[in-house]
């Protein structure tokens, strides 16, 4: 659901990505690598959904390109980055954007 | 599914909402603003996704701010606006960001 975000500027990670519709590990992987980035230093949140062909987007907000950088860099993040490739996605785009200003609305 | 989307720097919309189940005209307005963006100048591609609950991001992807600006004063859009706060969604949040790097991958 929706992200609690701090006022803008920060930043968005944008992972739009095709998943394998079998498993292979990817679920506990994916259980596993958000119990870690709760608890990574410039975490903000994050919004995704996956259809059921496998197509997903994860915006994930953080705090400053630094701490992007230091998540990239996490060592059992980059296991899973690994197994990605190998095993789990059939194609992605990452985007790195710099959120500007944001507005929204709640129906009272 | 994926955007095509050229070089950065560039903009990304991220639009994250929560809509009511009922359709009360929304997907016949949504087909006709998709092909009204479609045809906007700097509009460059968009990803979305939506699932059974409501919840949905889709990421709008532009040349520049200016493009941004011009689409949400569209008249038909600020049409679809007027509704989407009237009728079809109870929440959501737009975040305004510049993409200044992509990279990706894609299997062999």
């Amino acid at each position: 659901m929706f992200a609690n975000t701090p006022k803008p500027p920060y930043y968005a990670v944008i992972f739009s990505s095709l998943k394998e519709l079998d498993d292979l590990g990817y679920d506990k992987m994916a259980k596993k690598m958000v119990e870690l980035v709760e608890n990574q230093d410039g975490f903000l949140g994050y919004e995704s959904l996956r259809d059921k062909n496998g197509f997903g987007i994860t915006v994930s907000y953080w705090r400053d390109e630094e701490s992007i950088n230091k998540w990239k860099k996490n060592l059992e993040h980059l296991e899973a980055q690994q197994k990605g490739k190998e095993l789990w996605y059939k194609k992605y785009k990452i985007r790195i954007a710099k959120v500007e200003r944001k507005y929204g609305f709640e129906r009272e």
